[in-house]
């Protein structure tokens, strides 16, 4: 405490700087760290010891068998010690998802809830104990932070509203009271289940994530980073409109691809898989509503891949031949081809995942807070 | 030519550093350059020599009177000798803009024409003989190149489909053969439009530019960058749904915002001016339209203003109570409140402007190809 802040903040940067080098191509000897750095060897050292302590890192065992001493220790990220909660309240689940460092899933929890038209209060203690729950069965590890995801419009410092659940002007503050974890963060649903796929699945760089849940949001990635708008409002897919006067959307208004398409309008898979010709029909009418819903999407936003999740995953098969004849009827022309249609990776996780991904981009970035 | 490469890079890299300093902060003297870059006075020096015999600066009057001697001159960007073309084709006029290296509108021309179901050839032909008559005005300026804006969607290397004017996979190369001036590069209109208002107009950084004309479009302006798409084709506002199964389109789809909202829906200002019943109701139409194509470009890209372009800025007295009631109708719930929405300084220039603009980017980031 009594060195210069110049001094903590060239080491912050530093343990940062160490630590994404063996983020992104650990393990690695002291010696290429300090390559590919450009310190010194000694401050590497010193900077490794840190990381170490804090359990952000281990000694991973010697790369080659036959040498001995120092230069053949390499350093990895660890796995052991800090870790990422993801949170999620959704309309009628609740979830928790912890990650360790290196990106694995430890443990993971979900519960059915019917968190419709509720209070904050009684879904936030819920959301708590199954955070506790799923803490629990991995005491050695310790939790950097946790981020929400929340199936509702979110801005800086507040959740505007989630029609859903029923909550409006939620400020973030007051949710982050209610939890046991420190710090927390609250993202929009489908922004984060659109990082999840980015990160944790098999997604390509550019592409409009659609979050099929009662809800649809959508997450637009692009070169890596999500596209979230002026206010952090972007992507809201649900409200876009499919039919000027249509029946009643619980945002307010009326004809939203919610109202068509949401997983209150979709069959079971299970009566799909049953040959159940009413419920082929019911994917089609959705699938065509999303394809209207899409065409306007690409039209504005030009995306390089659509990525079909949440529950359209099970039922991508049923709707992926509706969703794109309508692109092919509405798109043909303008350009050379509609976007290629996929199903998510991530499957119902995507938003958990990527809020402890989160998390864990923010250890990352500023292992200092830690170490 | 008997100087490394290097050299020669590195010499590009600085007449481009002590240009960008010119253009962001002149008048400037040397010895601020040499400061403001880090370069030394003597490089500086030389480099300056060069751009005064490119003419892409001049000497500034001294800035104190009374002192004598070089540290007293200051350098500025020169209007005197390097150009820049905007060209335009759209469905019923040719335009063409010349704008010197300080910004500065120095000729124009517009003529009707139309263009309708046209072959490129003739059109080129003719907006060529326009390009010729406009530089014929102002001898003493070279036109470093021009950009040229086309309505419809354009990717790398043609146009892919201008609708109304008929043209289809329209390759860049053949277009600039046909033209006098070089280079040439092709661009949206609507997007050239939203840098137009962005560079020339008092649009902010964050804004969602729509390009009234006989077609509609769009350009997302995000942190003073555009939005282009994975394959440059975002911002087709006019493609966007407002009724499935509407009126046939150009497009060779239906019930598009075009066919609702563009200039061939539109009643003339004068009848509106005139207090034309008539006239008040096709703009609350078209108003309606345009709303609701907004409100799902609202929820998905979430821009920080609506600026109203193009044949919208004479109508806007009449179209934005129209817009305003559906967007609060929307969208009232989900966010604090709808983006404002405003008339466009830059007029039917827009285009053109920010056509000519692009060229002049060009040259302040690659003063090495003149100079």
């Amino acid at each position: 405490m009594n060195q210069p802040v110049r001094h903590g903040a060239m080491r912050a940067r530093n343990l940062a700087l160490v630590l994404g080098e063996i983020a992104g191509g650990g393990p690695l000897t002291r010696a290429a760290l300090a390559e590919l750095t450009g310190l010194t060897k000694t401050t590497v050292s010193s900077l490794v010891a840190d990381l170490l302590s804090a359990g952000l890192v281990a000694q991973a065992p010697a790369a080659r068998g036959g040498e001995r001493g120092r230069p053949g220790v390499e350093v990895r990220l660890s796995g052991e010690h800090v870790a990422a909660l993801g949170l999620e309240v959704n309309v009628d689940y609740l979830a928790a998802c912890l990650v360790d460092l290196t990106g694995a899933v430890r443990a993971r929890r979900t519960v059915r809830a019917d968190n419709r038209a509720s209070r904050p209060e009684p879904v936030l203690a819920a959301l708590d104990r199954l955070a506790g729950e799923t803490l629990a069965g991995v005491p050695s590890l310790r939790v950097a932070g946790a981020v929400l995801a929340v199936p509702g419009t979110v801005g800086e410092r507040r959740v505007h509203h989630a029609p859903h659940l029923g909550w409006r002007n939620v400020e973030t503050a007051d949710i982050a009271a209610r939890l046991s974890v420190a710090p927390v963060a609250v993202e929009n649903e489908a922004n984060l289940a659109a990082l999840g796929e980015l990160e944790f699945g098999a997604a390509p760089r550019d592409f409009l994530y659609v979050s099929g849940e009662i809800g649809v949001g959508a997450g637009l990635v692009r070169d890596g980073g999500l596209l979230r708008g002026s206010s952090g409002l972007a992507g809201e897919l649900g409200h876009v409109v499919v039919t000027d006067g249509g029946p009643a959307c619980r945002c307010g208004s009326r004809g939203c691809l919610e109202v068509y398409a949401g997983r209150g309008s979709l069959p079971d898979p299970a009566s799909l898989a049953a040959d159940d010709p009413r419920a082929a029909a019911a994917c089609r009418r959705a699938g065509r509503a999303l394809g209207l819903a899409l065409s306007s999407a690409v039209n504005l936003l030009d995306p390089g891949t659509i990525v079909l999740g949440g529950c359209y995953v099970p039922l991508f098969p049923w709707l992926a031949p509706a969703v794109e004849a309508v692109l092919d009827e509405r798109l043909g022309a303008l350009r050379p081809a509609p976007p290629a249609l996929v199903p998510a990776v991530t499957g119902p996780d995507a938003a958990v995942l990527g809020a402890a991904g989160q998390v864990l981009r923010r250890v990352l970035a500023d292992p200092a807070s830690l170490a």
